[in-house]
């Protein structure tokens, strides 16, 4: 993911700029900043038009607006977005994407209004039961692509299955990786280790040849290198990186508190910021901002809620990366082989 | 739990010294200064007594050995131990806790086979389906007890329901709350999210008119002290505190990278170096070993199977506190009276 990506082909990002704790205030300024790093790039802000030219001011010839009258909020029930919210910044937005008038979408809203929207609206790879939410998570000695992260509660084996082949298809396509490590997150590395959907996905694994499955990890081997792919339920995966986040957020606070206390800690302090601030940039969620939806045929990105203006911006370099790199088109082109 | 402890009334603690990947050279050590901090100490280390003896030399008048000709493998499966392993160090460590030769008992073994040993040969508070694994996790801003870490994978609403309560009583008894405030973890903060389990439970705790539960937490609150107690089921919340420890390992391995990379770096280091050892102090996961088996009436503390000599000597002050707090008769007096 480079942060003056050089495109050659156009490509064209809708956006639900009404998304997000902040809505338009963060992403009309996120779309200006990333047209303006990225020439092949064209933006579609989907929303409520007077808000969002107010704050386009002068516009940009490669940002457009498309009008959408309604908002699907934060806490409502994705059924019931499902049902009375089609004419809501974030369907519109799918819609986009689904119509071919743009090829990626962005949106900071309600999660599991996205999923039952990007069903809906866009079509999934035959077969696969489920879309699952997946990031990289970030490490000093690489990435590790980690799913499910919230899309689905209560996954079954066959589900867990589906996620690791999604995952090693995307790990290949993104990073490269010929036969990247797939592994399943578990509270050991014992065979007899872990719930029932846990072991019986690890079997089936264990009996596919063509993926390279190494068998279990714990939540500690994320940051470790010894997995490409790590595969859990959306649950676990939801609450393990929240964690991971709490931690890195604590150590953090911990580390300003000591460097302002006392005289001493205030001049450490100064001479430290370089080497903190690199330091703490391979952690900072908002430069690692942006999960997959992965299972539809098209790219959508799921942005943090309470996303800043850095943040949304890389979100919507994700967004372009996976259009760029044609995931969708290279998972579905070479997931029937894997299919059990 | 102070470091230097002046106990007045003797306690007397049953070790399980070949357990843990360093079995006696790490647990003979600790036991020696234990008994050297806290004069009201008394143990019992349980294993092969010639092992025991060379490392002992001397001796102490307040260290005894008990002979356990045999010992649980740490892959060993509980079932397995329950039958062929009668004669363990375990198994005889806890018998002496059931006899009443000792107060509380600390074991760096396999958790499954603690677990069993612990259910067959100490009794649970009647009631209670199944005993959990609870640890505080160390914040800036307090400590939250956090449970089940491991003990049991698919907890049932009512098993959740009745981890809140042992969980209530024990931050009671430990921090001196009156009321804790009690937490679910979950994948959000709105009453539709998660699954049937966590829902149910919340369900249950809400009603309980003489519990303080405040409803749902994600990941990152666990360092927040939006909650004294937070419940989870085992799968989840062992996942979680590795994925935590993950990340802070990470972060501690970046830093002290950073301060030895280059010239600069390693001035800046060596300044720093006490300021960030007093921060780590707050995260070392060897000054938080010690995990309690709550549901036995009778004090059991889980040591890391990886704990140094620093590590151990905290989970065996761990259960000297438990002892002197009276834990175990503190819950199973107020149980009867919550449960539902």
């Amino acid at each position: 993911m480079a942060h003056e990506q050089v495109v050659s082909r156009p490509v064209t990002i809708a956006i639900d700029a009404m998304s997000g704790d902040q809505g338009p205030s963060v992403v009309v300024p996120a779309a200006l900043e990333a047209v303006r790093e990225n020439e092949a790039l064209s933006i579609v802000l989907v929303g409520i038009r007077s808000e969002l030219e107010a704050l386009l001011r002068e516009g940009h010839a490669r940002i457009r607006i498309v009008e959408a009258a309604d908002v699907v909020k934060m806490n409502e029930r994705p059924s019931h977005a499902l049902r009375h919210k089609r004419n809501s910044s974030m369907a519109i937005a799918l819609g986009l994407v689904r119509d071919g008038e743009a090829q990626g979408c962005v949106s900071a809203g309600n999660t599991g209004a996205l999923m039952a929207f990007g069903r809906s609206i866009i079509r999934m790879y035959p077969g696969i039961e489920r879309p699952a939410i997946a990031k990289q998570i970030p490490s000093p000695r690489g990435r590790c692509h980690v799913l499910d992260l919230g899309a689905n509660v209560d996954s079954t084996a066959e589900n867990l299955y589906q996620y690791a082949l999604m995952g090693s298809l995307m790990a290949t396509a993104i990073c490269a990786q010929p036969e990247p490590r797939i592994a399943l997150l578990n509270v050991g590395e014992e065979e007899i280790k872990g719930n029932e959907q846990v072991r019986l996905a690890s079997h089936m694994l264990a009996q596919c040849d063509t993926l390279n499955y190494i068998g279990y990890v714990e939540g500690s081997d994320l940051f470790r290198d010894v997995a490409d792919v790590v595969v859990c339920d959306g649950f676990v995966g939801n609450i393990a990186l929240k964690t991971g986040e709490g931690v890195a957020g604590m150590l953090i606070e911990l580390l300003e508190k000591a460097f302002s206390r006392t005289l001493y800690g205030r001049l450490v302090g100064l001479l430290a910021r370089p080497i903190v601030t690199r330091l703490l940039q391979v952690v900072d969620p908002a430069r690692h901002n942006g999960a997959s939806l992965l299972g539809l045929q098209g790219v959508v990105i799921k942005s943090h809620g309470n996303a800043n203006e850095c943040a949304m911006l890389a979100a919507i370099r994700q967004a372009v990366c996976e259009v760029e790199l044609e995931v969708p088109r290279r998972i579905n082109e070479r997931l029937d082989d894997l299919m059990l």
